[in-house]
C-alpha cells in the first residue's frame, strides 16, 4: 500500500543539475517512488555536518524509508560505498562517517558494501557516485531488491560519533553545532545531560563568550525583547535563541565554539 | 481520481531539515499525496509577506488543495492553530494572519481551531508545529477526514488586509509590495483601481522617487533598453519593470514605500 | 506502467511562487505525473546557460520524459512557443535557441509551433507562459495528447550552438563554460577533442591565465593538497579542478575566458 520514498542529503546545492540528474536515474528504475530532499545546502565536502543533519531528521519518515547522503569528498578513491540496513531504515552513501551517527540511533545495523555492478549506471564515473550507484541502488531498494543481492555483508564501519558534552563536577563543556536559518544556535546538550528542572528557577546557567544564560523558556514568544534564552529545540537539542532575532548574530561565536553550563544543585 | 495535493508556504529556508521533515510526517500518514513547494524563502517570521504570496498564487492549484503556511513566530503560545475551509480549498496554519488574505478571495470561508490531538504528532513540541501539527492535519485532511472532527468551528479569525490604494482626486497612493527575483516592483495597484487605456495614450502617470513613468507595455520585449515602464504582472497586480534589467536596482527604493499615480482624464 | 515524467528548468528562482504554480497547474491536468526540478537558478534571462544546463542533464531521465525550460526574455513578443520531439523525448519552451543544444544530441527532431489556445491556461498572460502555456502544454503530453494537437509542424527553429573548441596545429582553443558549485570549472573540451593518454605522461598540457595545468587525475582524491589538475566531469566534458578546493577562486578568471590546450605528440 504504502509508496516507497527515498530522502536526500547532499552538499549539490540548487544551481547544478546534480540533484535532478539523481531524481531522472531514480525515476527511471522506480517510477513510484516518492523523493524527498531533506537539504541539498550542506557545506561542499562537510560529512560531520552531513551526519547530525541525518541524525536531526531521519526517524520523522516512515519506516522503510531509503536514506541516501552524498557528501563524498572520497568519491572515486578506496572508500567504499555502502549500504546500511536496520529494523526501520535503510541508509545509502560513501563509508565515510556520514551516515554513522543516524545508524547509532536505530536497531539492528548491518553493513553491506556495494559491490553489485549490475545495480550500478554504467560506465560508472569517479567524480559522481551519487548518479552512478546510490541513486540506482536506491531505486532498485525501493523496489524489493535484497541488500545481499546488491552487495556483500562487511563487518567494519568508518564512524563518526556525535560530539557528546563532557562532565567535570556540577559544571558541562558543551559545544555549538550549527546555527539553524533563525539563527538559534543548536547544541550537543540533550535532555539526559541536565537535571530536570524544579519549582520556578532554571536547573543551569549557561556561560558563553562573555554572556550569562539563565532563562529556559519553553517557548519563544514568551521571551522579553532583545532576551538570550535556551530552549529545547525540536530535534532535542538545547537551543539558545532569541525572539524573532537572531542568537547566532547576537553572540557572534565560533561554529564548534566550546561553553560551560553550570548545573544548579536540586534536592 | 485526483491524487490530493499539499502546498506549503514556509520561512523554513532550504538548508535545515525543517522542509524534508515535515514532509516526512505528511508522507508517512498520506503516501499517495502530491506535495508542492510554493516558497520556503519568506523571510523569517514575516507574516505580511507570507499572506501576501498565498494570495498571488493559491488559486493557480486545483479545487481540493490543502494549502499550508507555516510563518508562525507565536508558534508555542496562546495563538491557535487553525484550518479555514472555502468552497474551493483548506488553508491550514497558525491564526496570525498568514491565511487571511488568500481566504479573503475565496467562497463559504469557515475557520477551525485544531483541537484534535490524536491528529497531531506527539508529543507536541513549542517550537516546531509545521511538524507537529500543521503537516499531520493538512495529511489527514488529504485523506478525507472531515474538518470537524479535526478542531472546533469558531467565529473569530486574526485577519491582515490587503493594502488597496488610497484615492484623493484623481491621484492614487500606491505602494511597492515587494520585488520579484527578476527586479521588478509589485505594487498593489489592480485593474479595479486604474481607467482603461483608450487609444495610445496610457491612462495613468506614475510618480515613484524621482522618476516619472508613463510608459504601460504589455510585453517586456517592446520596451526600449534602460527604460522603466509598468506591465499589468501576472498574478494582476501591476509591476514597474525594465526589459532585461531590474527597476528594484534602477530606482533603489524601500519595500512598501509609497507613490503616486496621476489618472489622465477619461473622455 | 511508467508513470510520465515532466522536468523543469527556469531563471525563476525560489523566493517568488513562480515555480509553484507551474505545478499547481501540471497537477491541476495531470495529477499522476512526477515533476523533478533540475534547476530553477539559471541566471535570469541566460538562455545560453540553460541550453548548457539542459544539454548536460536531460539523457539520464526515462524515455517519454517532457522537458520543460522557461528561461524566455522575449516573453509575450513575436517569439514562438515550441515543442521539440524526438524519438525518446519532449522539450517544451520559448523558441530562443534554449531546447536547441539537447535536442542536436537526440534523433529525429521533429518542431511543433504551439498553437492551440484550448491546451492554454486562459486568458494567456504576455508575462507568464510558463504558467500559461508550456506547464499546461507538457501536462497535456504527459497524459498523451499528440503533438500534432498542440501545434503546427514548422520547419525553422532558432539555435544556439554548443561552443566547440577550435583547433589549431597542436594547440585547442578552449573555453571555460562555467563554474559548478564546487568550484569545478567546466571547459566545452570533451574526449573527442583530445588524444587518448598513453603510459603515464599526460596526453595535454593546459595553458590558462598564468598557470600551466599538467595533471589529469581520475578522481579528485588522487590530488595532492592545493594542486591544479584537469579531470573528466561527469557530464562528459573536461573540468580544472582542486581536491577539497574551489579552482574557481585558485584561477579566478572570467565566464567564456578562452585558454589554450597544447596537445602533446602521440606515437
Amino acid at each position: 500500500m504504502t509508496r516507497p520514498l527515498i530522502t536526500l542529503t547532499t552538499d549539490f546545492g540548487l544551481e547544478d543539475p546534480f540533484v535532478g540528474v539523481m531524481k531522472g536515474i531514480i525515476l527511471g528504475i522506480a517510477p513510484e517512488v516518492q523523493i524527498v530532499d531533506i537539504t541539498h545546502s550542506i557545506p561542499s565536502h562537510d560529512v560531520f555536518r552531513a551526519s547530525l543533519t541525518l541524525r536531526a531528521s531521519h526517524r520523522f519518515f516512515p519506516e522503510g524509508t531509503v536514506h541516501v547522503v552524498v557528501v563524498d569528498p572520497g568519491v572515486g578513491s578506496w572508500r567504499r560505498p555502502i549500504l546500511i540496513v536496520t529494523k526501520r531504515y535503510f541508509f545509502v552513501g560513501p563509508d565515510n562517517g556520514v551516515l554513522s551517527m543516524a545508524c547509532e540511533l536505530e536497531d539492528q545495523a548491518q553493513v553491506f558494501h556495494l559491490t553489485s555492478r549490475q545495480h550500478f549506471l554504467q560506465p560508472v564515473s569517479n567524480t559522481f557516485h551519487g548518479r552512478d550507484i546510490f541513486s540506482p541502488v536506491a531505486a532498485w531498494l525501493s523496489r524489493g531488491v535484497a541488500p545481499d543481492i546488491l552487495g556483500e555483508r562487511v563487518d567494519t564501519l568508518v564512524k563518526l560519533d556525535f560530539p557528546h558534552v563532557r562532565r567535570s563536577g556540577n559544571t558541562l563543556i558543551a559545544r555549538v553545532l550549527h546555527a539553524d536559518k533563525f539563527g538559534n544556535l543548536v547544541t550537543n546538550i540533550s535532555a539526559d545531560d541536565v537535571p530536570r528542572p524544579e519549582g520556578d528557577s532554571p536547573p543551569f546557567l549557561i556561560q558563553i563568550g562573555d554572556r550569562e544564560i539563565s532563562q529556559l523558556r519553553s517557548s519563544y514568544a514568551e521571551a522579553l525583547p532583545g532576551e538570550l534564552f535556551s530552549i529545547w529545540g525540536s530535534s532535542g537539542l538545547l537551543e539558545i535563541s532569541m525572539n524573532q532575532a537572531s542568537a547566532a548574530e547576537a553572540l557572534t561565536i565560533e561554529k564548534n565554539q566550546e561553553f560551560r553550563v553550570v548545573l544548579r544543585a536540586t534536592s
